[in-house]
């Protein structure tokens, strides 16, 4: 089948495209409040409906402990692949709320943006789908592959429920590949293949001095406070060059090898307006890295939140009874979160005073992720993205983890494409969330061309 | 006029003292909470109410920027001395609040003890003051000396509104000498007159890296973290023999004298029942100086409270925008908490790395104070300690700070008895303060008598 009058009724159909994903950002579909649970289901309802409009020829929804997962497939092509593409339909939560120039469940459209709470995160992405699978089938009445379509609604508080309702539908789930956009391209204009994902190791320190808090005059000198302690302990996880200090943690690293660096090197990325869409004077990483080896190739640690002792306003006089700090840990092949575990919770034991009482507390954790950058499934996104976007595709990694890419990768054994059309200053998880419509549109173009370049593999 | 039927009428009234200090405790005169700012003034119209009720023969209410002061005299004896008693009615903040076995401002007996936010600090210790006023009204109509009575509003935040009433008001204030009752005793059947107190430098230290929080995977590994900085200043101030490494910071510290060593390794100080009372497991201090000197004789520096980034529960990865600490250091002669304020804020600024801004907040500061315990108003307060406690006095210093003794000292130019009836394990500024009942019938006694004995001294 060709792809010529696919892409033509995608591009007569724009407007109708970005009118119905305000829609679909319209719904308030915050995970994490218990506010919003309906919303949430009607959500998962509402995106049921629209995969038998687009012409899915199933949609079903399955529920899990938490919210719904929406299910939808065509499988009219037995002789030919089958993708499976995931995406969620659940949004981070808007607060602060008065930092919105728009009310975030109001998509406004300003300057080639719309602007609303979930219209790169992930909405938007997962509706380039919906549009470039519609245009087959208004065109043709078929797919060119096989598709499954998965749309989970607690990708932002862990997928959980997800990872539950994963395993014991395995074989419903089977597929060739696996095509996830929830990544961002590293520049407008460079779209953009993710091929690496940090894994995470998360824990809480727990110290504790004196039974309660004391009067820090009548006993400022006789006992140890815990804020100092764990003010040591800190500052013994790393040096001042950003170099981790716990002992072996970077056994397991693979170095960036020469040939990453340089294509690393060679990426748009431009530091200075990294640094100012930041707001940081200077940016701080450990030394002989790049700022992307760093943030890409590279563990990292850093304490997410502390507290002990008095935080209200004013100024009370006190020995803190108790000191917490939360550290999160981003792994990179080949660490694994249970090693990292083991190294982290011996050393900070070898280096507790006998003065306080210490517990540690494992979180949560993660696999890092690397992708095999030869496979043939790369060379197709390669050339759909030239197609879509009328630009070459470049390779990125992604400091941050999607703990459902390695599950996928475990659970289906599959290899998995990660193909992102969001921006990076596009404030996901942020006030004043905004999508690219440019980059929704060529989205859509490029997935049209993808389902066509994939048709063309080998089916396992 | 002879003490006796003063002390039989005090005794006879010892159960309807302890209710009527409970109805003082049930007020939460919170001073550094501006939720409790009508509290506040409420206690201070009902002390107000009370000094009238024990037969001051005027009492009067100032206002100032902050909290009120109250002020009652008794003025009859022109042939005797006056004495100024100075208490405060505020009290410290009640979190956490789960810590308390009964609710803070609802006083309850047990074992012999008044629980209740303020009960020791330090409405019990102003109630031993009007209740002995009361039972000496009583019994003769008059009392053996002159009394001004001044109970402010705002110790427990520093005091800074009191002073400036204290300038403008010197002559209204103007006494022979002054009755602090605001420390402790430093152990149960020991009274103890206190010599020195240390003073204060209290900061709050804001450090802020990029403009808003960042997700600590797609950044981590780039931008420098303030809490790791924080940790880092935190680490630096004091090395691992609790020394305080803030440049010439003891350049002015009068050095323990052999024999006050001695004096003090005669106290009966037991380290192994203080650790308990504690409840740590060790205790630590400045090495080379026995714990009473390190909390009497030697400045500390304490971190009282550290927060940044996600403190609740559950596992948010970020990099926090904003770290914050409050230090308090504790001064000893002839240290200023100018001088230190310098020192401390040159240092701060010299340990701050580029990446990150700061302001530095000064809090609160007072001066160490140190008594001549050859003064003959040391003398009758031996005496009265003898008999009211039946035993002999002690002589101690106290490492918290009334920065007020100073400023009363500096401003009415008289001589400071500090006689606490405080015990060290009360927990003042602590979950579940209580008061030992014993202590405070005995306290009321012992400032019967005193008033006897000071009556007999020169007026100047």
């Amino acid at each position: 089948m060709l792809p010529n009058n696919v892409i033509k009724f995608a591009q007569a159909n724009q407007d109708r495209f970005i009118e119905e994903l305000k829609d679909l950002v319209r719904i308030p579909s915050i995970s994490s409040s218990k506010d919003h649970v309906l919303d949430v289901h009607y959500c998962a309802e509402f995106l049921k409906d629209k995969m038998l409009e687009i012409g899915l020829e199933r949609a079903e929804i399955f529920e899990t402990q938490g919210h719904p997962v929406v299910y939808g497939e065509w499988l009219g092509a037995p002789e030919k692949p089958t993708i499976i593409i995931y995406g969620h339909y659940d949004v981070q939560p808007v607060d602060p709320i008065d930092l919105w120039d728009t009310p975030p469940f109001e998509p406004e459209i300003k300057d080639g943006r719309m602007y609303g709470r979930g219209t790169v995160d992930d909405k938007g992405q997962v509706y380039i789908h919906f549009k470039a699978i519609e245009s087959w089938m208004k065109i043709h009445g078929s797919l060119p592959l096989n598709i499954k379509f998965i749309v989970e609604g607690e990708e932002e508080i862990g997928s959980e429920n997800f990872e539950d309702f994963l395993k014991p539908n395995r074989k419903l789930l089977s597929s060739d590949y696996a095509v996830i956009s929830d990544t961002p391209m590293i520049r407008k204009g460079y779209p953009s293949i993710c091929y690496g994902l940090r894994g995470l190791a998360y824990f809480q320190i727990n110290l504790r001095g004196s039974k309660q808090d004391l009067h820090s005059g009548s006993y400022g000198g006789s006992v140890i406070n815990p804020i100092h302690v764990l003010s040591q302990m800190v500052t013994l996880l790393k040096d001042e060059n950003g170099r981790i200090l716990i002992p072996e943690f970077y056994e397991d690293v693979v170095d960036v090898s020469p040939g990453e660096r340089k294509a690393l090197a060679s990426l748009p990325f431009d530091e200075e307006s990294y640094r100012e869409g930041i707001g940081v004077k200077k940016l701080f990483g450990e030394s002989g890295y790049s700022i992307l080896e760093n943030i890409w190739c590279r563990p990292s640690l850093d304490v997410c939140g502390i507290w002990g002792g008095f935080t209200g306003e004013g100024s009370k006089t006190i020995i803190p009874s108790e000191a917490h700090a939360k550290v999160s840990m981003r792994l990179v092949p080949n660490q694994t979160p249970e090693k990292i575990a083991e190294l982290f919770e011996r050393y900070i034991h070898s280096i507790t005073p006998p003065e306080v009482e210490i517990t540690i507390d494992r979180m949560h954790g993660g696999m890092p992720y690397l992708a095999d950058t030869n496979h043939q499934v790369f060379t197709t996104a390669i050339a759909a993205l030239k197609k879509g976007f009328n630009a070459d595709a470049v390779f990125i990694r992604e400091g941050g983890s999607i703990p459902i890419v390695r599950t996928f990768q475990e659970t289906l054994n599959i290899p998995c494409l990660l193909l992102g059309f969001g921006l990076p200053n596009e404030n996901a998880h942020a006030p004043n969330e905004w999508l690219d419509l440019e980059n929704f549109k060529n989205g859509i173009l490029s997935c049209i061309y993808l389902y066509e370049e994939i048709s063309n593999l080998t089916s396992y």
